[in-house]
């Protein structure tokens, strides 16, 4: 389907969603209030790292208002590690994998600051908070594990003894032979580069109400989850319940970006304990504070890095060795290091590759997926060694990249090393060299090299150009499925397994089934995040929502619409070929008078007398499932001029460009939506952002005064333009765009700025800051 | 399937819903108690026939405590007539059918004592009862039209002015030609019968719950209705919301018996719109008088009908046409009518038939079905004209009927009229002589004719002996739906659109998916009567659960298993063939060790991670749907010994027997206690209940002080036995019991008391009393 033949799909059509939410009559789990509901706050942990050696809860529990003290000991059966939500992957090479998950409440020891050791719960969460400071807690001190690199060595401290090393898991991935290729190199850099903690910063924290109904014995539970099934179906297991006792609605929620697909968070497992213990709905909001402790976090990674080239810029091989700090557990198993291994080859052909690392457990907030989950390491090292490389070679750096481009008949492109969806990372399609040409053309990169910088120069102005290229895998399996619906009024609605944060979901569906039912987008509702309506499916993560939910509802709508086109035929007594279907009617070719609503339609199929024929079903509805053989590719070149303040070491974004390839696009105003908030994120985390641990292990960094987020006024205007290579692999050719405005902007933050003090010092870490950046200006 | 080979299917497993009935934590929607819930109260017409001049609320309005008060003036569009339940038959003889439904609240006129006319909203039921009282409604009354025959002269007041007639509908239907039949005969017996109203009575009397969520925009509503999805459907249409806004909870129920399928009642609309109005729920638990008032009822027939015979006994025609009250409204349509107009015909050859009904206007309660559903008047007057002409004949009565029976070997048999589904009125299958002989066996025919009788009068007793035959359709289309699915923890969910008031769906329905999936039955939980666990299908009525509800949910078992299998076989590397289920495992035949068990069957179905193939499904779940191509034919034979007392008109049943022919019989506890509870009912209607009203309209018996359902001590011991003719339409081969008890009750207690008295006097009314005994003993 291409946009050209389109009515619906492919147009910028405003959101569906909007009038609800800035109206504030969009229902947040903060807006659940039930009566008799009970509130609850947690007792953590205050050290990195120490053993407990008693608890006295007497004194919290004899305050008046509070309903319950719990500890690990009155949990029974429940004071377990939790799932291991992702397994180990079938890689060829893992020495060693080391499954060490989170309990619900620690009980011999802890190992984060933050880590839960008490829940308390009262009448309202202000007692609950009180009763807090009644808790005594004896700790034995140990040693935190805060660098990756010292957590390695023999005498360490061990975060997990039983494990018997800090070694989470120790995975190899090799395309080629390294040696080889590094024996017929003419150029070898090698690099260390480093990337430290960042963190997602929703501006809605985690928040769960649980309400477990005695009579009818089910549980009904509001989470901030980006995978309410999933949520469901583990933690029906988990409180020894069935599936269908237990419904989750992720209503709206204010920003997911990884971090709220985990499962399962301590804090969801015990709320909804609570309350079936207790038998009143519980509720629980995260304070900010919780949240920068308790909300897993990202980003530190450490790589040895080194590139082996021939002296015109042809990439032999890379090979890379890289630490990833999990922190205090690892209960989301490898997706992070893997997407890093798996996304540094970029767009590029890279003969032989040899990639090794290790995940560490250090004592601090657990490591999972956040907007880009690893990728952004990957790229990282990536463009940093071309960059570095073309200097070397006295290559344009857009040069060296476009020489190394996987070429547009190169498609599907077997990368011959394992993604993160336990497939073959192979890309589906892409074309690089365009994208590359309209970036450079958008930023001015000839006009800038040949004219500008001197300009710049002259007037004594620190300006320099970035430009970099990265793939990000995206809409992976294992399926999403979707129910659409005609209804006896002719509005549509649709039902998928997915929740939602903001991506636009209720538009750009309703877009991929108004294409094919010939319904206004205004007349299609759709219902995502509940159980109750669609309980098969995985979530929204890996920028799979478009991909695989999308794919599903187009094949519930395509299914739909042929139901529609049967009935009509029969009905009109028209082959179903000269019949047409737009603004909610049938009509016959030609004829436009010879019409039926949908809606009326949809009542004579699900008659009240009658017989409804073998093998046949009642309504105008379908459900459908779509798991892609393998995820879809998606591409870009982000570039941006730069200017700093060697005085200050401040930077001032001039322009910033990018170019991406997300397959079809769906709804442009969402697409670039997506890619704004996605560059904003990724400026905050290249050079605002900073998750700072001391050597302790405090979070030094705990609130908005210290995490320092972009404003309106740090991100700049961002120029968008698509180039499409629709996948091959779903029948939207979609890709996913979720996190691709936030993967490359470290590199293009550390070429920008090199180059405005032309080349005199070079970046190898991120997140940069005005300190940093002075630093590097005067060679401190 | 035959019982034979089955683990659980044909066996009389105990019901899972016990437990929970009989410790009272089964949710009625009277237990359902909402936060901010107001109360509604109806001010009723105390007239049946009046127009209203005008209505004061004012001083209701201003009482403290009082929310809403509401005529017909504030419904704005909501007041105009509800829709047409069953359309009009496709019949082809219907000169008149006048489509006259109730509006939400009356307004310029009231048709029936306990009509709606205003609707009170207060903080508790107290109130708004008071504010009753406050309510001032001037009417200027007119003459009730109670007796159809007066109502059909041409100067009778009209129910329906702009009708011009009192005539609801005139329907006649033809097989052969009755005057060809009447020519050749023998013996031609002509008399005129008469069945009064009776009532239902369920022990629960109906209640609404409804809420609308202002932010969800979403309105949920608990309702004892026997139809959930159509009244959601319909009523989302009414309120102008989309139907997946609208979740309608049908609870457990204390008894439904038909009154509760009818959509829309009045008070249905007016609580949920009101709920809408007022962004609160809204409760109203209709009260034993309203239920007696305002409910629906059923059974005022009048009869004129002729039998044409041979000498021989062979029945040559029936000729009959009758008078059918439907009360004020009609907004069911024509399925009791056409209910009696077929069933009459029974087990027998009727070569010619000519039957004609009006369906008449009258100022009292609706009419719709009730168990039975016009069956009881159809089967009156047939068994009532045989026992006349065996007696002209001097023919054994059992002999007259055997002579006529459908032979075994003629069916289908086609009757060659239109059912109430609007399809032909063909019997699928059926052996009726062995259900006489086991009858007459089991209450002693012979030897009581023979001996006993005669025994009996030597002693001065009365007692006579009552034996009839009757066909009865059951199991109708359109369709019905099912969901069943194996969840991880090895326990099955299956859901299904139907509502339950007591019919053992959670048992029988488990016993068809235990059988196929070889999981016992007590770990299958059944959801019924909730939209948001399944939201297509029709409802509980025409004893249709099992046959359609049940064979859906087999065909969706059926297909779990096939996935079990196929997985199965994947994961064990055995083919399908060599697999058994059975203890909720799959094992390989021989090879009891080698097994999975199901639940992890169904999370391997699963995956979070990989991809789920193109065109399959995730996990081991499947929908079904089942549309009967016609309906299924149950048959039996009651008897019963009766003794009468000639001084007090009192009677006593020394002995009743059932032999019944539900085909298949899935489970014998459920099906004997559903026989025992329509003996019950049919005695309650025979003999002891009579709706009463007077010449104004004025019902006299609106309480159980003088309806009197009869309890524990007038129903005897039932004895049960069961041919089985599977029915060749379903894959169960399942036929319909519900209504079976209740049916042909009349004619058999008419023959008893007649035997009892030794042919002294005619039967030709129903329901009898001691008063009525009496009179006819002493003929009065």
């Amino acid at each position: 389907m291409t946009a050209r033949e389109t009515r619906y799909f492919g147009k910028p059509v405003r959101r569906n969603e909007d009038p609800k939410l800035l109206t504030g009559r969009a229902l947040f789990v903060d807006d659940v209030d039930l009566p008799g509901m009970l509130h609850a706050a947690f007792y953590r942990s205050p050290y990195a790292h120490a053993r407990i050696r008693s608890i006295d809860v007497s004194a919290a529990k004899a305050m008046p208002g509070v309903v319950a003290v719990y500890t690990a000991e009155d949990l029974g059966d429940y004071w377990q590690p939790g799932p291991l939500l992702v397994p180990p992957p079938p890689v060829h090479k893992m020495p060693v994998f080391n499954k060490r998950t989170q309990v619900p409440l620690a009980k011999d020891k802890v190992r984060f600051v933050g880590e839960p050791i008490v829940l308390v719960i009262a009448e309202n969460r202000y007692i609950a908070e009180d009763a807090l400071e009644r808790i005594d807690v004896d700790f034995e001190p140990l040693p935190a594990v805060v660098d990756v690199e010292a957590a390695l060595a023999p005498d360490a401290p061990l975060v997990h003894e039983d494990a018997g090393t800090n070694i989470a898991a120790h995975v190899i991935q090799e395309k080629g032979n390294w040696e080889e290729a590094a024996a017929a190199a003419d150029l070898i850099i090698e690099r260390r580069f480093f990337y430290d903690h960042g963190h997602a910063a929703p501006m809605e924290t985690r928040g769960i109400v649980a309400h477990w109904d005695t009579r009818m014995q089910t549980l009904t539970v509001w989470d901030t989850t980006q995978a309410p099934i999933p949520i469901r179906n583990g933690l029906a297991g988990m409180l020894g319940l069935s599936e269908h006792q237990v419904r989750v609605i992720a209503p709206f929620i204010g920003g997911g970006f990884g971090p709220k697909i985990m499962m399962f968070y301590q804090e969801e497992v015990l709320i909804l304990w609570a309350s079936v213990q207790l038998g009143r709905p519980v509720k629980w909001i995260e304070d900010r504070r919780e949240n920068f402790l308790a909300m897993t976090q990202e980003r530190y990674q450490i790589h040895e890095a080194k590139i082996a080239l021939t002296r015109e810029g042809k990439i032999l091989g890379v090979w890379d060795s890289f630490l990833h700090d999990t922190g205090a557990y690892i209960p989301y198993g490898l997706t992070v290091p893997l997407n890093a291994q798996c996304t540094l080859l970029g767009p590029y052909v890279v003969p032989h590759y040899y990639s090794e690392f290790k995940a560490v457990f250090t004592t601090k907030a657990i490591v999972t997926p956040y907007r880009g989950a690893g990728r952004q390491h990957g790229v990282f090292v990536m463009e940093r060694l071309l960059d570095i490389a073309a200097r070397e070679l006295g290559m344009d750096r857009t040069e060296i990249r476009r020489k190394n481009f996987i070429p547009p008949d190169a498609f599907p492109w077997d990368n011959q090393i394992i993604y993160q969806d336990f497939a073959p990372l192979v890309y589906d399609s892409g074309n690089y060299e365009p994208a590359l040409d309209k970036a450079m053309e958008m930023i001015g990169y000839r006009r800038f090299l040949e004219e500008e910088k001197a300009r710049y120069r002259a007037e004594g102005r620190h300006v320099g150009l970035g430009i970099v290229a990265y793939v990000e895998g995206t809409g992976i399996g294992p399926y999403e499925g979707a129910r659409v619906q005609v209804q006896p009024n002719g509005k549509v609605i649709v039902a998928t397994g997915v929740g939602t944060q903001g991506q636009g979901h209720f538009t750009s569906f309703a877009q991929v089934v108004a294409e094919q039912l010939g319904v206004p987008v205004e007349d299609i509702t759709v219902v995502t995040g509940d159980t109750a309506e669609f309980h098969w499916g995985t979530g929204t993560f890996a920028s799979r929502g478009a991909v695989v939910a999308g794919s599903a509802i187009y094949e519930a709508a395509k299914a739909v619409r042929e139901k529609v086109l049967k009935l009509a035929s029969e009905e009109l007594e028209v082959a179903p070929e000269d019949l047409e279907l737009a603004d909610g009617k049938v009509f016959v070719r030609g004829a436009p008078d010879r019409a039926l609503a949908l809606g009326d339609l949809a009542v004579k199929a699900n008659p009240l007398r009658g017989a409804v024929a073998p093998n046949t079903e009642p309504g105008l509805e379908a459900t459908r499932y779509f798991g892609p053989p393998r995820g879809s590719t998606a591409s870009g070149v982000h570039a941006m001029l730069l200017e700093a303040d060697p005085e200050t070491g401040f930077v001032n974004i001039l322009k910033y460009v990018v170019v991406h390839d997300c397959g079809t696009v769906i709804n442009p105003l969402i697409v670039e939506g997506q890619i704004h908030g996605g560059v904003a994120q990724g400026i905050g985390n290249a050079f605002y952002e900073q998750i700072v641990y001391d050597e302790s292990g405090q979070l030094l960094t705990a609130s908005f005064m210290d995490y320092l987020v972009p404003t309106a006024m740090e991100v700049p205007p961002i120029d968008v333009a698509h180039v499409e290579t629709p996948s091959p692999w779903n029948p939207l050719g979609a890709k996913g765009v979720g996190e691709a405005g936030a993967i490359p902007v470290g590199p293009l933050f550390a070429q920008a700025l090199e180059d405005a003090f032309d080349n005199a010092f070079e970046v190898t870490e991120i997140p940069l800051s005005p300190q940093k950046v002075w630093a590097l200006i005067h060679g401190k």
